[in-house]
């Protein structure tokens, strides 16, 4: 199998996010990292391609200047991997998708609903393809969960909770905190806890269900002295079909490290997952025991069973979900048909709607608001 | 010791509470069951009398009737228990508070809040005392959480998150099931999930944080086709000093039995805790390990190891919660001080007023409403 | 219902088990306590007499006097408990059987097997009932256990494990701590972890399985300077059958309180059970996921149902099950014919043999030794 | 950082372990396969490397002309992955050391305690390095725990229990499948559950505790028909230094999949841990609460953070763990200093050793045998 030729724009040294990426392109051996623009400083871009073995004429300071560049080689990337922050994403994906190069961009997809339409745009007109890498849809036990909804095993659904608590933001960060410092900086981010894990929690909520909401009402709040964005999100969600559900997104929460929860209740049964402990689900159909099912056990399901590598008590964790995303971005650019649990553009613009619409309501007494297209 | 003289208003044949009470009542020795108004229907009250060792004489069909009979007796009880349905505790608990009978009475304290502020006022010109069991509150773990915010471990409380999660309501109950006929009942009951659920929640977030909610917004939803009354109520609350929370009441969450938990963050410290496993409190610092503080155990603290009756690791539970409570009113009724624990009239009229102002706000677009005096 | 009359010898001031069967004598209503022998002391029996509102003229400073005139009394009591230290329980139940009094006993049943033999035939020849309270007998989850492992849901046993952590030797304990000096005294005691609590492991290892133990090879050791007993015992053992177990007891497992869990593993299924949280039992058929049944919920059987007070997801504990052993004596002291669950003088002796073979296999370099009648 | 060259002998289509670690090997960039003998069958193996992207020159049907062509070549591979049934790890090391070429190797080392020891001769008279893949040592948190005895934290060790309870082969396995077909031919594996499964146990407490075994005795029994080695192991173990353990290895346990838990205790605290979930760590000190350590969280230590990936909450598994075996094996082969964590020879005969002290224990009584150099 040939393996594809990634590039990557952001995740130099002293970021995180680029470095997950890397590996998750690495673990299944479907991609090579050949060139970046992983700084906007040139002397920083270079030094971080040294240490990630890409060669001197690949490695670029500008992001424009790289998709050019890239695209006129003959053995130019086949995909980019944007790790920038969230406002950078809209223009840099533009830029490599104008080139006919695939995205695999790290969500949200962009800092503003205008900036995520203007993109989808740009992405309808390109033979390329867009990757959203809302990585916790990776996981097995959340492709099964999806398929058990898909069959019918919950009936109609009632009810779904999701939740993403965090609090690594309950202080004011230090100011060298380079994570800290652009996602609680409007500007950068859209948005602060609703547009950072909110949207994971908002996207996990509809892949699961397979439902979309179509009117909310939030409380948006921000708990530390000098905060610009919010860092507590509270949202009710109405859902198509008439089921109703809730989020909440905090960052402040202590004691919680990513504790990203889902449980969704139907007419006959009810599942619940836990990121922090995601080799399990637990599945209770009416009137009968919890069961626990588990990744690679005797009750996970062909949904689950394609995207393990390992049996049933070797715990697969976040690394492995977020590879899954990059083997099937890598199935789908080699010619394959995108699998139906792909994340792309119009889920993008959705978790920015998402986003905009809790702000819109927050910032008008909680009222209910509408999201349309 | 000399043991006090208990009746009880309701808990014949057929009923849950009822028994729960005369348990709670019986474990610490400090009540003899010597009275009652078992059922309204003559019959069934003698035969429930005398299975439970009350003398016939003793045996009423009125509770009106059985107040009086009891206040003229030398030997007459020292307390009433009251365990009928919602909105017959108002006019019993008076009966007898006009006698200068105590009451112990199950909650929530009324089914309207006019019958709460009506009760209030014979409550407050009666010598006699009235408790109301929100038996969750006589959890060790319960008061030393209390305690611990009191002490300012928590620091700042920021978000109060209480839930209480069932599923027994997940579908139209059998005809047959009086539980739940009088508690989908709006006339008996007053409420649904909010009422009967909620309310816990609700007191147990004050309890333990010392704050009252200023206001709310809240969705309550009917998910089982011909039911009266919600069985699943959502609700955002603003607290007294600018922290907020949520309250999550549900029947309807197959999976669930009497999920109750309740988490407090502040800008120190959290603590989690779960009814369903109640010797466990958890508590987290501002960036230090969890601890996972266990009743009886070496972290536990005055306040709880006053109410604790064994070891840690041996597991002590709702009944012992509930026992705690009819201890603590004993002491009361014998002379002592009221603890700073004791849940009473007012207590009984906030809960009343949360259900009210939950369904004024729901049926009010899910506006913010102002829970005032 | 009329009320047993129940005395007690042992359980005065400052010590502990006295009050645990005392709150579960009381629990379900069936017994009054009415007479005492609380300490040897006379100024302190007498002082926790009335304490405990007993009358002076049933406060006794001498068992056997306490024996004796309480059999002559037309009110006499219909029952003893005795939680004295372990080397007097054989005279005293001695005392009272030989009255026709019926003997509600702590467990181990006495602290030498010489002990045991001889206290089985006085118990033969009375007319009154022996009860041994191997109180975790009476979790409703261990008698569902029970009958599954009857009714053949666990296939052939293959493999039993009990073990029985606790931490609160890890230390010399100090010299006023009274629940500590006779339990590491090898003449009151009889032996030590093995004893204290490996009799426990052992008899619920037997209850559950059906099985008893053909023969074992034992490790005792003892961890803290100077003490004279066991603090932690490693037991192999092969039951009736062919199958084997193992038990772990253990006083000096720092972070452990009293971690008791029994798992059994048969051809076609397994359990799991932790007596931290006895609500829940682990079901695992072959080749299908763990189901997780509640007492109380969708999952409990008959078996267990009979001994359950209240509903799934309110917990019940220790002293529950406890109380389950007194109601159950009380219907088999009122005549009726004892549950199959029952444990009595034979299951007394087998678990002092427990002990007696783990000390001679463990003074003799482990080696296997056999558990003969 | 340039990559090292990697082959490979056994792996090829069918097997499970190969698979594990090309995806270590892979996933922090440091090596590339490009040589293997991934079966004996010419055809199969020829197949397996045009799978793998390995080129045909490279792929051979006998490791030791793979060992002397490699060797020969100056491109030669680095270092080659042994992934075949364990009689063949002795044999095909030994070829691969002869040549200088450094062995990546599973476990356990070899079949027999005679080709452990001949192995170790030869790894000494090479200047390659020999790297025994315990993974579980990789776990971050197991490095912390390490780390905390070494510095004390338990105080003296007293009790060091590693259980490994798998349900995979509670009944014959398929002929089909391959796995539990070698796995269960004692020329093959040298033992059962003992030694595929208790070598880890008994590594995992060796890694962590920083003691050797010096005499144990055993029970191994089996418990499916017709099977010819041991499915169910049980040892206890006296420690240099007084301390005791005890292991207890089952692949016939139904409810259990990869369930390895490492339990120590010492004077002054405890520590817990579960692979499968491995990103907590329990520590308890004496007298204080239980503390929950998460990899990547507050209670991290250095030990822990070197080898951490990911921030905490995102769960690192099995395949992280492994990844890092191969990371600092890729150190090593560079020139870097071994860490004093690296498992080889001296481990690998370690393991073996004790496999041949059980079965010597187990058929003899089990009886002490002393577990000599």
């Amino acid at each position: 199998m040939t393996k594809l030729k990634l590039g990557m724009v952001g995740g130099g040294q002293g970021a995180f996010i680029g470095g997950v990426h890397r590996i998750a392109s690495r673990l299944d051996g479907r991609f090579d990292l050949v060139a970046g623009a992983f700084a906007s400083q040139a002397a920083r871009a270079h030094a971080s391609a040294a240490e990630l073995g890409v060669e001197p004429d690949r490695s670029y300071a500008d992001y424009r200047e790289m998709a050019k560049a890239e695209a006129a080689r003959s053995d130019g990337i086949d995909a980019v991997s944007i790790v920038t922050p969230n406002h950078l994403h809209g223009p840099i994906a533009a830029a490599f998708l104008s080139q006919n190069i695939s995205v695999i961009c790290d969500k949200p997809m962009t800092a503003t609903l205008a900036q995520a339409k203007s993109l989808q745009s740009v992405a309808q007109s390109s033979s390329a393809h867009f990757f959203l890498t809302h990585n916790y849809t990776g996981y097995p036990l959340i492709r099964q969960a999806r398929e058990m909804v898909q069959n019918g095993a919950l009936g109609e659904i009632r009810i779904i909770e999701a939740n993403y608590l965090q609090d690594w933001l309950s202080t004011a960060p230090d100011r060298e905190n380079k994570q800290a410092a652009w996602r609680t900086d409007p500007s950068q981010a859209g948005g602060g806890a609703v547009g950072d894990i909110g949207t994971h929690a908002y996207n996990l909520a509809c892949f699961v269900s397979g439902l979309r909401a179509t009117k909310l009402n939030a409380t948006l709040q921000s708990h530390v002295e000098g905060r610009a964005v919010d860092d507590d999100a509270r949202v009710h969600l109405q859902f198509e079909g008439g089921s109703h559900g809730h989020i909440w997104a905090s960052q402040v929460a202590i004691g919680n490290e990513n504790n990203l929860t889902l449980a969704i209740y139907g007419t006959l049964g009810s599942i619940k997952w836990a990121q922090e402990n995601p080799n399990i689900l637990w599945y209770t159909k009416l009137n009968q025991p919890p069961q626990m099912i588990t990744r690679g056990g005797a009750g996970a399901t062909e949904a689950a069973n394609t995207v393990t590598r390992i049996p049933g008590g070797h715990p697969e964790g976040y690394l492995e979900a977020f590879a899954t995303l990059y083997r099937e971005a890598a199935d789908v650019i080699t010619g394959q048909e995108p699998t139906k649990n792909s994340i792309g553009i119009n889920e993008g613009v959705d978790g920015v709607r998402f986003v905009d619409a809790c702000q819109r309501s927050s910032s008008n007494g909680s009222d209910w608001v509408t999201l349309t297209d």
